[in-house]
């Protein structure tokens, strides 16, 4: 049975305290629901996003006719839905779309209530814990008090982590998939090449671009192809694209099949990488980008007790879930192993899973039986029961 | 005692024939040279350079009082010199400087010698393979038939492969160092990143940006940080920038020590990412950066063999030296094993040392006690015999 989702929005009167001592006032969440709550609202599931999602997390959307919309399925429709490892027969879901993102949350895009100017740059930095707030709050207006699950791939994976630290009273499971307790150096260099790139395109006008009518989209393609590398694992760039060449030039006299240019696409990961970034700065907000990659940079719940991750985790009353892919080296099962350890450093209940998958950090978003087996067997054993 | 050097050019009347079927004619090298061409000629040693070198090797500069000048260090001044593994006082060591580069050799910032044009984006496509042809010319010229050893590191080492196919009795070793038999589809992919960085920036026009007087400085920064992201390995970028803050915001109500901003500098490697991207932006010309990118791209020598590097490395007469740092993901030791099996497979006389290093790609140009030794030892042992 095809699930039909419908998006919905909230409206939030009260201004929203920021972990950066700003605040945000008259805010909107998008969100959707799948499933039905049941009548003493137990078997709520809360599942977090990462960059480039939104509140869109099953199903499909429906036109005004009632057909079916092409390509419109949610970012993670292999998980959730009827019969699906997160099913919707059984538990009630709830997608959000966060604070500063660009899919109908209030963000850059959108007017400051007083100025009734765009927000733009001005938009104020939002953090894993500001989205965690506003999240508690949507489930206050929805009367649902204790989450069975919060759960999350990659950033998602960190607020399903903040959530078990700032509500811990509010859940009974974390699952906590492709995900670490904080960036490396590594992770932040490569967040900050992306904003670079977006931030001295010239069409950025210091996060104003809209009052210009024009998008940063040089400085987005760019940003979106760097990202689209670490997304992937070295085997499976090479076993997909390899060293194929799209064109190959017949009869050439070298035989190599090369054109010989510096600027033309040759090789095929050059024409994905391309139509990736070129697609992604079609729709994606420049400010939000920023946003959420400073909002991965900050995260370190580990920090106030002085790096130590088992003092900080100690305060998670949940039972957890975590999830990693042994390719993916943008998060890596070493990350995930660190929580589990500081889980384990506080008699937490933890299950750990460490997929052997070939596809990388995009893992968390595929079709992989071993994947789906666990947290099916995770959802039907420990949440429902 | 200090090693003086002294950079000097050698033009070519005679058109050079390229791998494209394109030639380049009455054209400049530039090199230097250390050390004593003994009397047979036979203890002649090339060193070729990675993207971001030159001709200037070992030794340093004086200005016309005679005094040394500070920072003048050649970029392998660790490796060669009196004394040192590669040493000068029993070899004849030659740098030069790649057609297509930016350091004296004739490149895109040179004139075309019939139309007094600034080359820029009209500059043939070079290879490796092309690059190599122009070394033998300088030996020619030189007067020297063989040579004792050729040796680089990275794309360095991948010329030094191409020499033992394309002039097989011209040299008697091979030293390869952190290097690959071609590029996986995961390092086109960030050299690719890095052109579009850099032909998408509005003050390249089309790679005749000489014309207008600008320098396209964005994205060539963008094209160095990404570049310097993937030199260094994780463990090392933790190790020395981590998640510190380069300033701290004291007394901060949150007590983060963020300034919870998208665009300032925040953290210690964005503040070295940058810095080393706003430096090479001053000196590196952007199409030199896309010539020898697109060189690197299509380095294969198996590809004329049907993908067999055992059959391609049949040709091979020399003896080898392969290093590779278990740290460097850009070129891991995988690939230099590839290498390594493939000469096996042909009964070559190899040598190989996997050196447990934490710099990542970067330790082949770094002072590392194993590293030098290995190299010391196979001069002394090997070629020196």
């Amino acid at each position: 049975m095809t699930l039909v989702a419908t998006p919905q929005t909230m409206h939030f009167a009260e201004a929203l305290p920021l972990q950066s001592g700003a605040s945000i006032r008259a805010y909107d969440l998008s969100y959707e629901t799948y499933g039905e709550l049941n009548a003493d609202k137990s078997n709520a599931v809360l599942i977090c996003h990462a960059l480039n999602a939104s509140h869109h997390v099953a199903g499909v959307y429906c036109d005004d006719s009632g057909a079916v919309i092409a390509k419109s399925e949610g970012w993670w429709d292999t998980m959730i839905g009827p019969g699906k490892p997160v099913d919707t027969d059984r538990f009630f879901v709830i997608g959000v779309n966060n604070l500063g993102s660009c899919f109908g949350s209030t963000g850059p895009m959108q007017r400051h209530p007083d100025t009734n100017e765009i927000y733009g740059a001005d938009f104020p930095v939002v953090t894993v814990q500001d989205w965690v707030a506003a999240q508690a709050r949507l489930l206050d207006a929805l009367g649902i008090r204790q989450l069975a699950a919060v759960m999350g791939g990659s950033l998602g994976g960190m607020q399903a982590l903040a959530w078990t630290l700032q509500y811990p009273e509010r859940m009974r499971h974390a699952v906590v998939v492709a995900s670490a307790p904080n960036l490396t150096a590594e992770n932040i260099a490569f967040n900050e090449v992306a904003r670079r790139a977006i931030v001295t395109d010239p069409d950025f006008h210091g996060g104003h671009f809209y009052r210009h009518g024009v998008l940063p989209k040089r400085g987005l393609r760019i940003a979106r192809m760097i990202g689209h590398i670490t997304y992937l694992s070295d085997d499976v760039m090479n076993e997909k694209f390899g060293r194929q060449l799209r064109d190959a030039v017949i009869d050439s006299a070298s035989a190599s099949g090369y054109k010989y240019s510096t600027q033309d696409v040759e090789f095929q990961i050059e024409s994905y990488l391309r139509y990736q970034g070129d697609k992604f700065a079609e729709y994606f907000d420049a400010n939000t980008y920023l946003l959420i990659t400073r909002a991965l940079d900050y995260f370190d719940p580990a920090s106030a007790f002085g790096g130590d991750l088992s003092l900080a985790l100690a305060q998670a009353k949940a039972k957890f879930l975590l999830v990693s892919f042994t390719t993916d080296w943008r998060f890596s099962p070493a990350r995930s192993r660190e929580i589990v350890k500081a889980l384990l450093d506080n008699q937490r209940d933890v299950s750990y899973a460490e997929i052997d998958a070939p596809h990388g950090h995009d893992a968390f978003l595929l079709d992989d039986a071993r994947y789906m087996g666990v947290v099916r067997s995770y959802f039907q054993s420990k949440v429902a029961s």
